[in-house]
């Protein structure tokens, strides 16, 4: 078999074996199969799809393409979430402690923000000493002795996915839902969790604008999942709008730390509530016994007991002892008026009597970008000060007077906050009539 | 305008602009457009097709790409002739001599033989001393003093479709209508054509095997060859078996001598002639007064005066004049009794009564591969010798009884004879009613 017969077998539609997709997988990463025929493979396969199984293939053989993070002597069973990115959306800041506090174990390798979509590691390196280059034994320690730990990859994990991610970036077959799905649990299984927690975003501020679409990539990677022995559930979060108040790194950190505080949005802490007892349930359900919370474990505990660890304070403790043992300055996380700030600090104001119609969430990300926050291209530096904070009548379904702000720029310059005032104007519409807002998450499919 | 734009607007079935198309070619050609996004885009095109008008500027810009000839010193008017290729495929070796004894100069850089289909340089070599490496001003004294010349390419013409074809070969590209006929186009323009004749073959032993895909190719071509100035004939020539009797490079060039004696098989004399006539007819009706032909000049006077010079012997004079000038033996085509022989000559025996229905033409070539006839891989030597030659009752229509030979096999060694009568025994198919002989030239596109 030749890689150029396994190419066209997939151009004319063909279903892959198993043998042939692992046999592509493993030639391009020796260097055996050059990047041309890659190419050529995932627009092939941009156009032709791939079946689930094939995916599932695909997946495992990415998954098994280096090393991978055995965790098990650290602890029974690992649960680890994913989200699909977005805008203002510092669930795993709060998620991980939460969790973490009701005995289950959180150890994540997370990435960085890359166009309009924010990363974790960034926000979290918006606290002062933050450490994300952990070894392997440190990262294991400090999962066995906190329970909660979020860095960045040790070990190349899935390094297919990582030459093939690239390639596709610069080859136009990025938008392909199994090379998708594929790329996304096949850094998870390698990073050696039992059970996944996926929360697949949905709306402009997210890859995927459309529920069915949002639901086919959520339902293709739980097949992908259990089809390698994992137990899977997947969330379907709303990003027509920001997530929260918040997008801008400091911004954000310090609303996790409201939140964490029993305050905080109310969209933002419901969807950590529900992120956080999905994982909790999937804990429980599949290893009963090994979990330390107390009590008849069902859907409605589940989230009582979640939203327990925001209001009683475990949740805030744990996230304590989580930073400061990655060496994050605790002065400034319990004060966190100490964070980055950014100079000037601008309102956009309501044009109009009305209702808050629409919040691009993705203009709100790019505008986050343009102020210095994010990243255009890989390896740009971000700044941690500059932002966007809307206010609660600045999100769908507000309800504002004309002049009142809908939100407030925090910029490094008066020209980049001109800016961003000028794009940020453009993201918004208005209706006479009142508008509902939309739900924070759309459907668990469990 | 960055090339993975270009390739995401084809990807998602937009029609490309001159500039775009030129901007990819050269960049590809410069070595700054990487082969990954080269192989995306193709698959892409694979897909999605190119409008007329965007394979024209591919053809445009692959033609552009590198150095051109030009030969207007040595001829006013310069014809081309481009056959796809097949089995059997002598044709330029008598039409060459044909239309230059009738002043029409013809000055060609052919190729070599692949897969099933052989080469007219493999051909010719077949002839010792025959010199296929000319420099260009050789090439053009001959064109001038004789009027006819055969070589390799001598400039790197259209280098961007060699660089391009090899990584369609190796990415399952090939397949591709706008790909191939920019490919054959660019390489014509390139060579300086003004006029082009196109011998388009259908069937088993030719790329295209249905009429509609040839008459497509054939249509394509002439519309971009006209789009770019050029005066523009296709004829399409049954490849569904061998065209004449025999294949392979020594049995070949003794077939084109018999025909250029006004002998030879009637369906390989029937394709010459009106070949030849066509090549006449462009020439004359687009530079009228500046031809040597005598007399009005109508399709049929075309075809009258092409077929007298096979029985006139100005023909064969011009083919004795054109190899010599080339260093070929003329000891050697005045008696190719002493062209390479093979040491083992086997019969293919019919094994029923009955009318010949089939004749495998692709079987046929890769049974000269199989026999060291032709080449599997580039590079490859060949075997002038060895090859098949069938009777006239072994092609189709022909009336056979069981026992009769069908055809011949002229081999290395035992085992070689061996397997190529088992395969071409596979080739063949046989009906109890009368057939019909499919026609030699099936449409003629002007």
């Amino acid at each position: 078999m030749r890689i150029v017969d396994i190419i066209t077998k997939k151009r004319d539609g063909g279903e892959l074996s198993r043998a042939e997709i692992e046999l592509f997988i493993r030639g391009y990463v020796a260097g055996e199969v050059p990047d041309y025929q890659a190419a050529a493979f995932c627009m092939a396969v941009f156009f032709r799809g791939m079946t689930p199984q094939e995916t599932t293939h695909l997946t495992e053989a990415m998954a098994f393409s280096g090393d991978t993070l055995d965790l098990h002597d650290v602890a029974a069973f690992i649960v680890d979430k994913h989200s699909s990115g977005g805008v203002g959306d510092k669930t795993t800041l709060v998620v991980g402690p939460m969790v973490a506090s009701l005995g289950v174990p959180v150890g994540k390798m997370s990435g960085r923000g890359l166009s309009f979509s924010g990363g974790t590691l960034d926000k979290l390196e918006a606290i002062p000493g933050y450490r994300v280059d952990l070894t392997i034994a440190q990262f294991k320690r400090q999962l066995r002795e906190v329970g909660v730990v979020v860095a960045g990859q040790t070990h190349e994990l899935a390094p297919a996915d990582g030459k093939l991610y690239a390639l596709r970036d610069v080859t136009g077959t990025v938008d392909s839902l199994p090379l998708i799905a594929g790329s996304i649990m096949s850094k998870k299984i390698a990073a050696g969790a039992d059970a996944i927690v996926l929360d697949v975003k949905v709306g402009k501020g997210a890859f995927m604008e459309t529920l069915p679409e949002a639901v086919e990539l959520a339902e293709l990677m739980a097949q992908i999942g259990r089809g390698l022995g994992r137990k899977m559930t997947a969330l379907i979060g709303d990003m027509s709008q920001p997530l929260g108040l918040a997008a801008g790194n400091a911004l954000e950190v310090a609303e996790a730390i409201e939140t964490l505080h029993g305050r905080g949005p109310a969209d933002f802490r419901q969807h950590c509530v529900d992120v956080a007892a999905e994982m909790l349930l999937i804990a429980r359900v599949h290893v009963p016994g090994t979990s330390e919370v107390p009590g008849t474990f069902e859907a409605e505990s589940a989230h009582t007991q979640a939203a327990a660890t925001l209001d009683n304070g475990t949740a805030w403790a744990k996230f304590r002892q989580w930073i400061a043992a990655q060496g994050g300055d605790l002065a400034v996380v319990d004060d966190p008026g100490r964070l980055a700030h950014a100079p000037i600090i601008e309102p956009l104001l309501a044009p109009r009597d009305g209702y808050v119609a629409k919040v691009d969430a993705r203009e709100v990300g790019f505008t986050v970008v343009d102020l210095g926050g994010g990243r255009a291209v890989k390896g740009d530096p971000v700044d941690p000060a500059v932002g966007v904070v809307l206010e609660e009548r600045g999100k769908i379904g507000g309800k504002v007077a004309a002049g009142e702000p809908l939100l407030w720029v925090h910029a490094r310059t008066d020209v980049a906050c001109a800016a961003a005032l000028a794009r940020l104007a453009a993201a918004y519409a208005f209706s006479d009539a009142p508008v509902a807002a939309p739900p924070v998450i759309h459907r668990v499919i469990r």
